[in-house]
């Protein structure tokens, strides 16, 4: 059994008088009672183990819930602080708000990942497990001190520092989904095609041709499919853009 | 203006003495005090009034806001009642929970619709006008009661009639979603191409061709562009799958 990035004791989680204990309660700033929901929220799934019902006890429910908290808590703040903006634009900010790359700086900062139990190498991860445990530490909180206390802790963590909105507007945060809005529009047919690298390296990467109107408008290659694809659309976007550019001049 | 079903003196929706309040009381089981904002939720786009800021007041906002309270409600509930299913299992089945077709059976069994400010025929409104209007009530009921009084309401409406869950399980809710998933795995380009057809009916229909590795498999036609496209991807599940039992038998 690893645990990443200190070596700690295993008797350290499931006590109070641990480690993990007093770390985590830095971290959420109150002594949690029910101990053994975060233990769940911080256990990878590379180190769970299987319960009685078959289940494997890791991190993900926690996440999916601690997902649909964070979603009800930015839907509401932009609701109130965004009083004269139609519904489309209280989507849009939202997807920025709650965006992978704001959710994985989060669980960096509050240095999520020194809570974790797992059983690989930690190299192994993409940027993504930094969001991931902030949501399933997010969905523990909620299933043990309720919504209200939760939607204060995420208002502090999350919608402060994105404060004011205006400064979000302008950012892309997706250029997938750009580009697939602009495959709709124009009823062109797309296909991230994605494939697992063989190679002797380390890391595993991934490597994406992205399709546009039957010819490879743009490739991808990074550590997550996610990643790779993003790469991509965002260089498809560009190559785009610069058609449409050219087009306009003559 | 016009209201439907009935004709309503304008006064009665602003005032605690008039049909919208009684109504509306009946329905939610508490005496509203901040009835602005459940006028909001039950006024539709086309009787909207437009504010000092240019925003036009109608459901929408509010429709948004119970869309993110209903996601975190049946999460919770799936967190708490299936505890030994994995994060899949929970994402399918909220899916399930929240779907249009449970959402509007809701909003029609409410009667809701006989509060609803609006200027068109209640004949334009698809299906979904029920489901939307169920979301902004309890976009307008978290705005004034919060989270947990409202999650008690969804309990009793949405999620009692749908236990045990085991008789959801099986239930296809979107063959969109399966028709998509099955492009993915075998990379197989698709392309659903709606029109609006131009006809003097009095209701308006959407045509969909489904295109599926270069032909066209399926074809819908309904009168909103979603229920089209789920009815052109059913019929090509189905194509498909006779297909494939075909291939087997040979």
């Amino acid at each position: 059994m690893k645990w990443f990035p200190n070596i700690l004791p295993k008797k350290s989680r499931a006590h109070k008088d641990g480690i993990f204990y007093e770390k985590l309660s830095r971290i959420v700033g109150y002594k949690p009672t029910r101990i053994e929901i975060y233990e769940e929220a911080f256990t990878h799934s590379s180190a769970g183990k299987t319960n009685g019902n078959g289940h494997t006890v890791n991190y993900e429910r926690l996440e999916y819930l601690g997902d649909a908290v964070l979603g009800l808590v930015a839907a509401s703040y932009l609701h109130q602080n965004a009083p004269n903006q139609a519904e489309g634009y209280l989507t849009k900010m939202r997807s920025k708000i709650v965006s992978r790359n704001n959710l994985n700086k989060i669980g960096k900062d509050l240095n999520l990942l020194s809570l974790l139990k797992c059983n690989v190498n930690v190299k192994d991860f993409g940027e993504n497990i930094y969001g991931n445990i902030f949501e399933s530490l997010i969905g523990a909180m909620y299933t043990e001190k309720g919504f209200d206390f939760t939607k204060k802790f995420v208002y502090k963590k999350l919608i402060q520092p994105i404060e004011p909105l205006e400064d979000l507007e302008n950012k892309i945060i997706s250029y997938k989904s750009i580009f697939i809005e602009h495959c709709q529009k124009r009823k062109k047919y797309f296909l991230f095609d994605v494939q697992e690298e063989k190679s002797k390296e380390e890391n595993k990467h991934f490597v994406v041709k992205l399709h546009y109107d039957e010819k490879i408008i743009a490739k991808g290659r990074a550590t997550s499919k996610k990643k790779a694809e993003e790469q991509a659309a965002k260089r498809a976007y560009y190559s785009l853009q610069k058609s449409k550019s050219s087009v306009n001049k003559k």
